[in-house]
């Protein structure tokens, strides 16, 4: 006896050619409706499933949700009565199920959609013939790109049968919920919601060596600078750890604010470099040269950046990989970097920069060369906590200079260099673990003062890792030169001591938001000290981030 | 004619008190199998649904799944054709459905189960007539707590039926794609996974004032120190914010840890008290007198934990508040917290809180009270990442001090203090954000560095918030006396400078990881300085967190 298949898809491009292999596979096609038609207009004949469960009824509404349908599914092959019973009622088995469903998320993403529309887009037959054929161990094919895999493993001989249609349940189960969960959003405002993806790689570990398994799964989006997506083509070096996913998260973010920021201000996106150490910025730079980004970038911190990961928005060439292997450091040793994210790689680069074990890892995505405005991530973000999650839409506000509140020297903000300063420091700091002071000079990270308790502690910590990345690079204890420099808060100041900290050491442009009860202490003792202040309210522009 | 309910439960307890208060309501009942005997046996008389769409088949694994039930549950009420149709196949309108579906999840949670015994229990018909029901926008109950509220509705007139009813249909939707959900990831072995859940608090905003809508979710859980399950009440207060919840959970991951490692290593967990400021511990102590460990643990950081939340394992009453109000105060201010997180409060204790605008959020979880090793959270974390989510098992390393390697003097980890000392800088180090260097004296946080790039700066950023708070406690600039102090480093130190840093202000006890290429340098290197090592290997029990 023949083995049955039924074929039901709502885009049936291409489907026929599935059908083909199985007809040429000895197998016998059952199908329905429209694409029993589609079948038989492009040559390939089929029983239509009304010749076992009648015509469809409600105007299509009700086609395959019948009696006789699921007994075909839901027979258990082995149980001697299922077959009996299907023998009485004249119905074959089905053993292969290739199904879609209504495209009811796509419905979901129109902005002129209804409440009717999403209904009568919100399939029932589909998900249920996927489920009923799961629980059957049919062999279930929820997604085009598995049909050919399931033709050669028929032509194989059908090898570990059990494992490789289970896969293809679980596949179909993980369809189904999603298209559920996109249906309770919808109808619930985002009451329900949640993060479902599909593993794409496993991490030899978590955080930690005993932290196993950690994964990384990819959710279902367009975005080519997202990280699950295969966007990122790993060139070279061992796979990516848990750790330095996070690192390359952050990056993204931090690079896609910078060239935000200069986008909107400057309607140019300059050559930019970002180095990663635990998560956050430990080095950043702009400007015209890429070898001169890469020096101030490595200079921000030239202890930290050790071991440490680096994206740029530019291709990294032999020239490139010998500023990064080489820059500042003694004679005869080279640098060590962890993972390099760029739009391309010169081969002769790779083999400069490689380390033993493979250890840095290179991963090219060339939307890295186009960043703007656009760049920005804008999926609501998530944050586990126990027993939950909380959810909020990205940090995505991008202050326009011109429009800032400037308490002292109006005249400061129409000076290009310094437009230049504030919009990197305000990029680094806002994606920088809160609470955050930023020093930026001269188009480059200088000091990063991250993740504290207070803001006077965040301003002592910036200057702290200034001073000290002065003194490695000069190779003796010396103080920062922060005059001329610009420091970044991420929420407004608190107390006048903040800033005291910062403009004792020379810092006289400080940009920071607005709507602390004591603003007025704040602006008078800052301008008293011939400092000023480029604001934002905190309302609109505070930049906390990584709570 | 009457309206027809259908019901069909696998759960039967208490379903004849919903049917029979339809039959009051005028309703006709509609059942199956299992729940109609129950019905009927219980004083409900139901019609069968065989008399509709015949006998079960198959061993009854195909009941419901007919085109003659989904006719009913997809009929449009308003479309003429649909209505013909039906009275043609002579079936009336389905206007209810009550379901719930066969314990998949309980199933798949049992450690005995089989892939047999797991496809046995997946519900096909279940979530399909929940789902079709919701697309024929009928009333949906698939929960039975939502039993009562459906008939309270429909005795008062259906009030606003449209937002009712798809309130249910989305929450059908949501439960359903859970089960589908558990499911995939139990046939894919984890390869789909997920993070779904119900929004049970719309925060304000998200980290900034303009990241909206935040929402806090509840996913599936029965651990009493859950966050988003009303395991945590709000006695008083106003409601929580996005940063104050994330804080919470921070709380909740120190303490446990605090509280797994003594009840490890002593056999008894003492009192506790934790602070937070953004997102990172900058107070903690231990003791036997709970106003004495709030000292201590305010005294940890008199400036950061101004504004910040705090969480205790004893109740906070009278005495405990005028603590935290007073201690080190200058006289007639008190101290302003944003949140206090306990087993219970004393009414009073509450009264002396509160800040002006409920800015105090006072919650109260009696499991705070018996915090054990059992406390750690065993879930997995989820961290969101541009276009898709990593997950790994939480923390849950705890160390048995005993089985330390100590590199220096060997009693040193046979001191009472000692221990205590080690417990606490570990639990707190390995719960803040990496790179930690966490600083603990006398069962008390005197300076946690932490979210620094590398583990020199991290010292240093110990040290001179332990410097800092030491200031702010005497109302001078001094030093802190860090002699008899204990450090913990949440991984290894690459190199001598580390530790030497600690040491030259007479930190003599570093509680830290081995597995550094340089193990041999530093160990050595701390040993001519007269400083012990305590340490255990890097793959068991490195600290790293919050990447």
């Amino acid at each position: 006896m023949k083995k049955v298949a039924f074929i039901s898809v709502f885009n049936k491009e291409g489907v026929e050619k599935f059908a083909k292999g199985l007809v040429d596979l000895g197998w016998e096609i059952m199908s329905s409706s429209g694409t029993a038609k589609y079948l038989k207009d492009n040559g390939v004949s089929c029983t239509d499933l009304s010749s076992f469960v009648g015509e469809p009824i409600l105007g299509h509404r009700v086609v395959s949700l019948s009696r006789e349908f699921y007994a075909m599914l839901l027979a258990r092959y082995d149980n001697e009565e299922d077959k009996k019973e299907l023998e009485k009622l004249n119905l074959p088995f089905i053993s292969l199920v290739c199904c879609d469903m209504y495209p009811l998320i796509e419905e979901i993403e129109k902005k002129d959609t209804t409440y009717e529309k999403v209904l009568e887009k919100t399939d029932i037959g589909g998900p249920t013939m996927l489920r009923a054929a799961a629980k059957g161990e049919r062999i279930v094919v929820c997604d085009k790109n598995d049909r050919e895999k399931v033709l050669k493993w028929l032509q194989d001989d059908e090898i570990d049968a059990k494992i490789f249609k289970r896969a293809l349940a679980a596949k179909a189960e993980y369809i189904v919920s999603k298209y559920c969960m996109a249906s309770a959003e919808y109808l619930s405002d985002g009451k329900y919601s949640g993060l479902i993806g599909e593993a794409t790689s496993i991490c030899k570990y978590g955080e930690n060596a005993w932290q196993t398994p950690a994964m990384l799964f990819k959710t279902y989006t367009t975005d080519t600078l997202a990280m699950a997506n295969k966007n990122f083509k790993r060139v070279a070096g061992e796979p990516m750890s848990y750790n330095n996913m996070a690192d390359l998260d952050r990056l993204l973010q931090t690079i896609t604010h910078i060239a935000g920021g200069f986008d909107l201000n400057t309607k140019k996106v300059p050559f930019i470099a970002v180095g990663v150490k635990h998560g956050n910025p430990c080095g950043a730079a702009i400007g015209e040269d890429s070898s001169e980004v890469l020096e101030k970038m490595l200079s921000g911190d030239l202890r930290a950046i050790f071991g440490g990961l680096i994206m740029t928005n530019f291709k990294i060439g032999e020239k490139e990989a010998d500023t990064l292997l080489t820059f500042k450091m003694p004679e005869g040793k080279r640098r060590l970097l962890d993972g390099i994210f760029a739009p391309e790689f010169e081969e002769n680069a790779i083999e400069k920069l490689k380390r033993k074990g493979d250890k840095c890892r290179f991963l090219a995505n060339e939307a890295l060369k186009n960043l703007s405005s656009n760049s920005l991530d804008k999926s609501f973000r998530f944050r586990y906590l126990r027993g939950g999650f909380l959810k909020q839409p990205n940090y995505t506000f991008v202050p326009n200079i011109k429009e800032a509140t400037v308490e002292g020297d109006q005249n400061i903000i129409k000076q290009d260099q310094i437009i230049v300063d504030l919009i990197l420091a305000w990029a680094i700091g806002c994606t920088s673990n809160s609470n955050t002071i930023t020093i930026v000079k001269n188009g480059k990270l200088i000091g990063n003062g991250v993740g504290q308790q207070d803001r006077v502690g965040a301003a002592k910590l910036a200057i702290s890792r200034a001073d000290d990345a002065a003194s490695v690079l000069e190779e003796k204890n010396i103080k920062a030169d922060l005059v001329g420099a610009i420091a970044y808060s991420d929420s407004f100041f608190p107390f006048p001591d903040g800033p005291k900290v910062l403009i004792e050491r020379g810092i006289k442009i400080i940009f920071t938001t607005s709507g602390s009860v004591n603003d007025k202490d704040v602006i008078e003792s800052c301008k008293v000290e011939g400092a000023t202040l480029i604001m934002f309210p905190d309302k609109v522009a505070r930049g906390f981030a990584w709570h």
